[in-house]
């Protein structure tokens, strides 16, 4: 696999590379005789088309005909944004939702134009059977409509986003780099009496507005739900820590708090994952204990992810380290995720997942132990699987020392 | 219906709401005479059992027996914070996803146990058959599972949604009080030189503290995409503001520019919307000619909209503006949408929706002209439908005067 080093002229995605994703899909078109693809998923459309979006109850679609034509298919509302973001040379639209005709409708034209379904009863590739109830949509599905027989691609689709290519794994370089910057400032700014919010969002706000001074005009989020680098704690402070996915709240820092942080930068579209364990003030024992043993735990996982293991090797080691320890009443979850334009995606650091690690995935590793009263403690790396090993992008100190903050 | 002035001590739904939101839902079980319900939304088990989560590719559902047992279903990892936020008696757990035994086959388990399904081949309500796959989540459908005929309940329980309670209303004006303080603040912070990410980051911070100073541990925003105020423009900058849901990017605000901003501050899970078209210096003849034509359209539909009207009536007596003053070529989207729990669902103020208004229903009004190379016009105010009419709860200055930025 070719290491690239970050090209800051294109931090994007290339126009040849949707060439070739979009080829590798029509392959799949022509193994499966299907007349065509749609997609409805906002990730996939990103992923072929480039077209990023909020997806809400108006119905977006990208459309592959058997015969290589691509399409994009929007209300009269994105038109032009869809067009400037795909440069494809159909951008079809209906009126509005749920306005007549029915989205639906003017989508089953546009398959049929497109030689995609046709008079007889053949079959076409999706992610659903027609635009899945997001924010109360309702309307008919593809099959009905059509009269083809839906073939779901999903799989297919996940084993594509799978493997990153090298302009993928620059873009998670680079949402490494600003993420990092957003969890030094949060941890620098984090202080007994200032509270979550304050804090998060001061080293947020600074982390994204220096990005932006000096990436200037090459960021582009990319991204439904961030438009910056950030870092926070999403509530995970001293004992509501124990709760992995706590949404955040205005809690003020105490000492003796274990805080659990976050860090991210969408960087045109793709994420990366840095988290790390801090204590406030002087650690006690049980926290030392606890957080040498987290430590341990993620080298153990980081140890057994290699090319040629399955996912599930990284995890059953993980689980044993546990057991070992007697530490199982402190586990919550597997021991990481795939992570791309996704921010968690699959395969996943799971006993379950008998995927074979491949060079060009990219995991987070983050085994966590949760002790009711205490908190939690958990780091999270984002890492590269190479052809003989592993490459842990993100650097930020791992070691208490580094992660104790004075009170 | 009864106009509930805020109650400070109560910013969530009561416990006794739950139960009548859940009695409701009963008597459709049993109407349709089904073995009960399991819903995979979000929205919809937010709204049946006060739990707030982010979705990702581990299961989560809400389930409700004929006999009126109520229950949660939930990962390891969000145990606790399930039993916390729901109170609820049952709140059942699987290990992890991808592990096994799949979720799916646990959650089989709780619908045995509970009764909802068993040897006879009955029927089963649920929003989706089976949990949809997000994040790359696969697994089997809930009638594979089961046996049981999957009845779509989404309509009925959208019907639901769609009437707002008194407490609901509460939160909805709350909501829009800090959504107001946010949008002020981001009008004052507006100059040329500054840039979109700085102003919008600036006024969402402070009007996100002052917010939780004043509200204090009252505040919980048990909304998945963001944890206070903010208001911000999204990108509808100058040229940029002709494409309405662009994404937000670092632009620097320039003389003559016109811009369409958005505020809003989750309550409780519930969203108000404030958008305001600005100009920054003297408007133009030809800013003031659009601004003109948008405020008189937007008063159209307010004219429009009351109890026993269709929402297609709103959405044509604004399409027949648009026809009589030759603007459709600047038109891009339906009048409105109404608003709750999600930022957008239905009944639509669309001339395809044939929904009666009612009392108790909350919309956005917001028609909108977009001009290629100048840019969008468009103010959307949060609007409640009282027994004889409505009461606009947003109260932002809508004229030009009070919405011009000096440069």
């Amino acid at each position: 696999m070719q290491q690239l080093s970050l090209n800051i002229q294109t931090l994007n995605i290339p126009p040849r590379e949707f060439d070739q994703r979009i080829e590798r899909l029509l392959a799949v078109v022509q193994e499966q005789g299907l007349g065509g693809v749609a997609l409805f998923d906002n990730y996939y459309i990103l992923y072929f088309s480039g077209f990023a979006f909020v997806p809400t109850e108006r119905p977006v679609a990208f459309v592959l005909s058997a015969h290589g034509e691509r399409a994009l298919f929007v209300p009269r509302l994105e038109l032009e944004h869809a067009r400037v973001q795909t440069g494809f040379a159909r951008v079809d639209h209906y009126r509005e939702y749920p306005d007549k005709p029915h989205p639906m409708e003017v989508l089953s034209e546009t398959l049929r134009d497109m030689g995609v379904t046709g008079s007889g009863a053949g079959s076409i590739g999706a992610d659903n059977d027609g635009y899945p109830p997001i924010l109360g949509y309702r309307g008919p599905t593809l099959s009905a409509l059509t009269g083809a027989t839906v073939i779901r691609l999903n799989a297919v689709i996940d084993d594509m986003l799978m493997i990153k290519s090298a302009a993928e794994i620059a873009l998670i370089r680079e949402s490494v780099t600003w993420g990092n910057l957003a969890h030094r400032l949060l941890q620098r700014y984090t202080r007994t009496g200032e509270t979550e919010t304050d804090v998060s969002s001061r080293a947020s706000i600074e982390a994204t507005r220096t990005m932006l001074d000096a990436l200037g005009s090459l960021y582009q989020a990319q991204s439904p739900f961030g438009d910056g680098a950030s870092a926070g704690y999403r509530g995970q402070i001293g004992r509501n820590a124990a709760i992995p996915h706590s949404l955040a709240g205005n809690i003020t820092f105490r000492e003796g708090d274990v805080l659990v942080t976050g860090a991210n930068a969408p960087m045109w579209g793709y994420n990366s994952e840095l988290e790390r364990t801090m204590v406030i003030g002087t650690p006690s024992a049980r926290q030392r204990e606890l957080f040498d043993h987290m430590l341990r735990v993620q080298e153990t996982a980081l140890a057994a992810l290699r090319p040629g293991a399955e996912c599930a090797d990284v995890d059953r080691a993980v689980r044993a380290y546990y057991e070992e320890h007697d530490l199982t009443p402190y586990w919550k979850h597997h021991s990481g995720h795939a992570i791309g334009l996704r921010y968690h995606e699959g395969p996943f650091l799971d006993v379950g997942d008998h995927t074979t690690i491949q060079p060009g995935m990219v995991f987070t590793v983050e085994p966590g132990l949760y002790a009711p009263d205490l908190g939690g403690f958990r780091h999270s790396d984002t890492v590269l699987v190479t052809d003989d090993g592993i490459e842990t992008l993100t650097y930020y100190p791992r070691d208490l020392d580094s992660l104790t903050i004075n009170g």
